[in-house]
């Protein structure tokens, strides 16, 4: 009998090339998947919410799998975990509704970018954090983010290569607030189009620095003009925080989300 | 004219042999000086506050060499950063005091170790983190960690490879309290023997999991035995947090210091 089975990921993705497997380095897809084969002795397809960039990093990365081994569902949690590298880790594992599918099914996604605003980048902040050495006014990218809040045509928050074919989308929360040294951005949305979140962080910093006023973004909904938007941040600065579907919650919360374990 | 500068460095540990050089593998020191010699093109020698080991992290690590180089003091911090590997940054630089030596002069030092404690480890806290799996009581902790303040007689908490000859040491501040799913353990004393900090984790790691009674720690004071105490926490838990002097501070804080940037 074949089953469906649910994961929840979390992962450092310094080493690499991102969630999905391609011809330029390892991926968390395929990590993923090699685990499950010396797990089951069979190859198994593993299918992901998000297919986040080369250095983005995870902390409720979803994905789902069809697999005819016999292994109680919650057990492949700590069976994967024995298998995996430590720098990923399967948080949950649990037997996925009839016709559940990781991608297609998700209501949207939260994401946190982590800011490092002090003279030197931190040592141990390098892989997880943006540094910003000049002061930035975290009030001023607050109000810049909480533009972001509805439903926009978000067109010139995608970068070459995105392959979305429609350019709305809902965001819920979106906010920026200081913890001493660092800033986070946190955004929770329907969906997000070919490096949104970090073309939004790099706008918040150019805002935050008294390079751009917030009212380019409300420029932006209106041209689609993408030179009115900052430079995309850096990919090390983003995480996936978590993904929702129907069954977990009614809708999409219009509240920070979290806390999250950062 | 010769001067002595003083730094305060940070430093992820995991790939370093520890501090100090060694014949095993690199260590933070030779990369400090290895960056001060591509600088000024001459060699320098740099000691350091604490000899942290292999594995062990640093925020407020404080280091001390002579130099005939004409660079301002403060100039060095922005200088040796664009020399040395991400993983080491130099968050101050300035001239030290007349005589100012970073390992004899220090007052005392704080640490914190840190705890993940959930079934499975974090992707985003495996090197700097310890991970234990069962539910950890944080309140029989801090209790327990209550215990280490005062000036004692810690020859048990001392591993094999220590050269100390005196044993006894005051402990300013000790306590444990959790962050999520996180603890944390921090403790401020005038001085720690090799491996105290971990050889103090791991025993209230096993009060933590009701393995052993915190009355443990009062019969390793009065008899010296290293079997009253629980096994070393691995090192990837361990950070030096601050290196307090005389010119900083007038005396070891004897409450909870930072908030540090963990």
């Amino acid at each position: 009998m074949t089953r469906r089975i649910r994961l929840t990921l979390e992962y450092d993705g310094s080493a690499y090339c991102g969630w999905q497997t391609q011809a330029n380095g390892p991926s968390v897809q395929a990590q993923l998947e090699l685990a499950l084969r010396r797990l089951t002795g069979v190859p198994h397809a593993v299918t992901g919410a998000s297919r986040t960039d080369a250095g983005v990093h995870a902390l409720g990365q979803t994905a789902h799998f069809d697999t005819q081994s016999r292994i109680p569902a919650e057990k492949f949690c700590f069976a994967l975990n024995t298998l995996l590298p430590p720098d990923i880790r399967v948080s949950a594992s649990m037997e996925a509704p009839e016709g559940f599918h990781a991608r297609y099914d998700a209501l949207g996604k939260s994401y946190v970018y982590r800011i490092l605003n002090r003279p030197h980048h931190g040592a141990l902040q390098r892989n997880t954090h943006a540094h910003v050495p000049l002061p930035l006014d975290e009030r001023a990218m607050d109000e810049a983010a909480a533009l972001f809040v509805g439903v926009h045509d978000f067109r010139a928050f995608m970068a070459a290569g995105g392959s979305s074919k429609t350019f709305s989308r809902r965001i819920a929360f979106s906010g920026v607030r200081r913890r001493q040294e660092e800033l986070l951005f946190t955004v929770t949305g329907s969906g997000f189009l070919y490096n949104m979140v970090r073309i939004m962080a790099g706008t918040l910093i150019e805002v935050g620095l008294g390079k751009r006023p917030k009212e380019d973004i409300l420029r932006a909904y209106a041209t689609g003009d993408r030179l009115c938007l900052g430079v995309t941040a850096p990919a090390q600065g983003l995480t996936l925080a978590r993904v929702y579907y129907p069954g977990d919650v009614p809708s999409l919360p219009e509240e920070e989300p979290g806390p999250f374990l950062l």
